[in-house]
């Protein structure tokens, strides 16, 4: 089977050189985002580049100490936005429908679509990029940094720069646990255990299992992030 | 300044030749889907491959008659998946935390990351692909024809195929709507016009309003999608 990668390589980068992008490559690759494929053509999502130094350390900050967040040449925040749809409709007189489950589905696939086509154009042209989660701890103080109105929800982070280190690929799961056919097959004991021995060299402990813990099971960050990310729901107008 | 586009033209392609992929292109492209940045290295998301015709059919039908569905060479489902990750945890004696509206945001934003990558590999490799939001539509039968357990959620569906047309590059908005500064800006009356100007050729009536009044305007689809789309996020675990 060809095995060779399509794309240019994706490897999670967190050390920047301390130079900025040239002038003009920044636009180019959010022109490149754009192009992904919306939902219904409302291309629902908006970026905020960061480029006050005292945003960044105080993102950085609440995000879990994540310095790149600061020293990056770039850095968005990629948002869900059905604010700048409801503003074209209202300027025909028109307002958007209530469907908080469904538009925040919606526009959550749309701006994951175009960021992640904004990292695979950032990655073509060389540059290295790292998506942070981490903004999600400090989602409610976000919200008003960034003055985002109803509508807006932010989702992640993106830093983006020349990279000051080569990682190396870092593994996946088998192909076999993310591709079905026609029905979901849960994982067999042994796809798991496959799975824990591939992923072993993605931490340092060599325990994948103890990451997933940390953020996944009980008391963990995903759980500490739940009442902020519901408040804000509710705030931006998410709540069922 | 640097005008020139970075990826594969991504244009939707709705008519596709009826030949299959080659040999183990599919599986090339998902690995490299796989590549994708991912969450805290969970990888929350599962590709469901229709191969059964009479599936594929019933999916074009409640999708909204669109053929391709049932035509082009492959046609996945693209999931956010917490089972598995349940179930990893679950091996060594975890249980997932309580966190519906964080595990649903990172679920769908790691599987539509997955998913654009995927798409953007295919057309580095000259396939055709198109995005079915559609299939929300029947999000309840859907569930139960795939066999989806709890924790998964069918968010979209990806056509691939050799394109049986070549349809024009289609507008966006402007660069400055999309792209912010330090803070949101609202859009001026200026802003909205220019888009609604230049994303009229994005329909046969030369009118994009209309569109978005007939998906996201009261009594339109997103609204008519909002209580399928709860009951399914109540019944696979993600209600809050």
């Amino acid at each position: 089977m060809n095995a060779e990668p399509i794309l240019a390589p994706h490897r999670s980068v967190r050390v920047f050189l301390p130079v900025p992008l040239p002038e003009g490559m920044l636009e180019r690759i959010v022109r490149e985002a754009q192009r992904a494929p919306t939902d219904a053509t409302a291309q629902m999502y908006s970026f905020v580049r960061v480029t006050s130094g005292e945003l960044r350390r105080r993102i950085a900050e609440f995000s879990g100490e994540q310095s790149h967040v600061a020293d990056a040449a770039e850095f968005l925040v990629v948002c869900a936005d059905l604010h700048r749809l409801e503003a074209v409709l209202a300027s025909r007189g028109r307002g958007l429908g209530t469907y908080p489950a469904t538009g925040l589905h919606f526009a959550i696939v749309d701006a994951s679509l175009a960021a992640q086509r904004l990292v695979d154009a950032a990655e073509a042209l060389g540059l290295g990029t790292v998506c942070i989660g981490g903004i999600l701890n400090g989602v409610e103080e976000l919200v008003g940094l960034l003055a985002l109105p109803r509508g807006v929800l932010p989702l992640f982070g993106v830093c983006l720069g020349q990279p000051g280190e080569a990682p190396v690929e870092r593994p996946r799961v088998a192909l076999a646990s993310v591709l079905h056919t026609d029905r979901y097959r849960g994982q067999t004991p042994e796809a798991i255990e496959a799975d824990v021995a591939s992923m072993a060299a993605i931490t340092r402990s060599r325990d994948w299992v103890e990451v997933l813990v940390r953020y996944f099971a009980w008391g963990g960050t995903m759980e500490q992030r739940e009442g902020a990310l519901r408040r804000v729901l509710d705030q931006q107008g998410f709540a069922c």
